[in-house]
């Protein structure tokens, strides 16, 4: 708890003159004024969250945590075997996923964090251990965790970030990977944003009507069995939510503590996102929704989190894949506020000083 | 006319057999069927391009053209003097504009080509001379120029693409510089959605209301003088065109007939699309739009076009800013599809074989 309370209270408001300084550059670059419009936000936010007007975004980690839900097991509505939770991280740490060829496309190193995988899988390459538990127990039944493991989860991810500064890091993007966690994050969707959890429930990686139906009714009584406590972000986690959600959340946490925009890759990380903005309302200002997530009822989540995300490609993957492309186009953003020419050096006629 | 005609017959129907194989390899790819959204459908169409089940996104160009547009100055609706076209083409020849850079961001050559700057200007670094008058006249009191400068505008943009083969070229992204553009495209796109100017002309780099309601009226006075026949393509962009678009109309119908995809940047580069499906309504499986232009009625000009473009980022700059953005998209797209592991090389289960 020592380390958790520490972090939040790192957290400071983004540098207001940095981000002055970087848009004062935006608007002396040679194109008329705001015509880069998100990336010319996004550059100066980077700023602000860096604390320097040329923000930097060299050495980047997309941070992919991992962990089970037996709720959609014992209660009918998995789509997939949970062998595949161990077999696609294994999957990851040989580069074969999605994640890996996305994160190498926008020069990221991939960092695997196992905080819940149940199968056992052959550790082929590089595993972070923030192992907690072989799954989170079932959440229509009762706490997806005790107080203590959900502590341990958010801290798991903060020393996530801490041990991954020490090999250069000026922004992270947070994924996932747990066959089953559409289910929890529906139910931490509903009970942040207030709507009945039909509106926020969707057929995640691929089940039919009639299961999705059925996985309403899960997510309905994960709320009414546990009660949430929504003002209290380690109650939710604890009661319906999921190791790796924790370690998502306490990676935004741990990020923001240390001057690192957060790139949120989608459905399950926003749900974490909502954990994060609840631990520290401030953190907000470190997040950057990546993509609209394809999955039912994100609208509703991007609304809470009061972002509109960067991509809107139909994804609905997760891993850190959404996070990857919108890294890609934030170091765009922050190229073209370091290197474009300012009308003076191009001898450019500045329309606005005419 | 000979040029413009042969490339025309020459571009053939996308190749469904490379299709069908890169679409048959998605769905076993490690990852649930179609969760990669939007980037599985843009592998598959680069697939079927190229004609090859596994295509390639190693070469990439963004040709920027550029012109000169005398209706604003005369009219009295510029937002910039004339002089900025030809300040910034000397700015792109030395590397500083935003399409410098985002260019370099996703590994691509920008090449410059002049049909019709009107200002004297440095040729600092290498500029494609495709010159063919210094700048379009004012379509509000009649053609843009004559149907043969037209034709050499359109052939102008397939030279280019041609010439371009020799230096690599896997796909390309088009792009312009012109103080003005925004007029004639808006014509253009008055004449093809069948809207009133008003409902697709705007601000385009910053006029304020009281001229955007000139601007309106000069769009209507061009269509209304000029009379263009919306079924014969040269007859419009000699009509209400310019010079740079319809090098990329050109580019567009050269790349196609290459079998390279093409990416298409914003407002002005959507008009010349307009152009382009016109003399070949084919056309439209090669072009890829980028991104959703800021500008006023851009939507109509992608619902005609009938595509949803990749991003929408509020860029309203031009010269293929956005174009660049959307490369790397693609580019993502088809290392995933190149480089993920199977569900059997990755011993991970197929879900839909269970």
């Amino acid at each position: 708890m020592e380390l958790l309370k520490k972090t939040i209270n790192n957290i400071k408001s983004l540098d207001k003159d940095a981000m002055s300084e970087a848009s004062k550059r935006q608007d002396i670059l040679t194109k008329p004024k705001g015509s880069l419009g998100r990336l010319e936000e996004l550059s100066v936010q980077i700023a602000g969250i860096q604390r320097r007007s040329l923000p930097v975004c060299d050495k980047k980690a997309i941070l992919t945590f991992a962990g089970d839900h037996h709720v959609v097991y014992e209660e009918g509505i998995a789509s997939a075997p949970i062998e595949i939770t161990a077999q696609m991280v294994a999957n990851f740490t040989r580069g074969g996923a999605a994640v890996n060829i996305l994160a190498d496309h926008c020069g990221a190193r991939v960092v695997v964090i196992d905080q819940g995988v149940a199968s056992e899988y052959e550790r082929a390459g590089y595993i972070k251990n923030k192992f907690i538990a072989p799954g989170a127990a079932n959440i229509a039944k009762g706490p997806a965790m005790s107080r203590e493991q959900a502590i341990r989860a958010l801290e798991g991810g903060i020393e996530t970030v801490m041990e991954e500064l020490e090999n250069g890091l000026d922004i992270i993007g947070v994924g996932e990977m747990g066959i089953g966690n559409t289910t929890p994050s529906s139910a931490i969707y509903s009970l942040y944003t207030g709507l009945e959890p039909d509106v926020v429930t969707g057929p995640g990686a691929g089940i039919d009507e009639e299961i999705v139906k059925r996985k309403i009714e899960v997510v309905k009584k994960a709320i009414e069995i546990n009660k949430p406590d929504k003002n209290d972000a380690i109650d939710v986690l604890s009661k319906i939510g999921g190791f790796e959600i924790g370690g998502m959340a306490g990676a935004m946490l741990g990020a923001a503590a240390n001057n690192i925009p957060v790139v949120v890759d989608g459905f399950i990380s926003t749900a974490a996102a909502c954990l994060a903005r609840t631990l520290c309302p401030g953190i907000d200002d470190y997040l950057i929704l990546s993509h609209h997530s394809a999955e039912t009822g994100f609208i509703h989540a991007s609304n809470y989190v009061g972002q509109k995300p960067l991509l809107d490609l139909g994804l609905r993957l997760g891993e850190g894949t959404g996070a990857a492309l919108g890294i890609s186009i934030v170091e765009a953003s922050i190229k073209a506020l370091k290197k474009m020419a300012t009308f003076e050096q191009a001898g450019v006629i500045d329309v606005k000083e005419i």
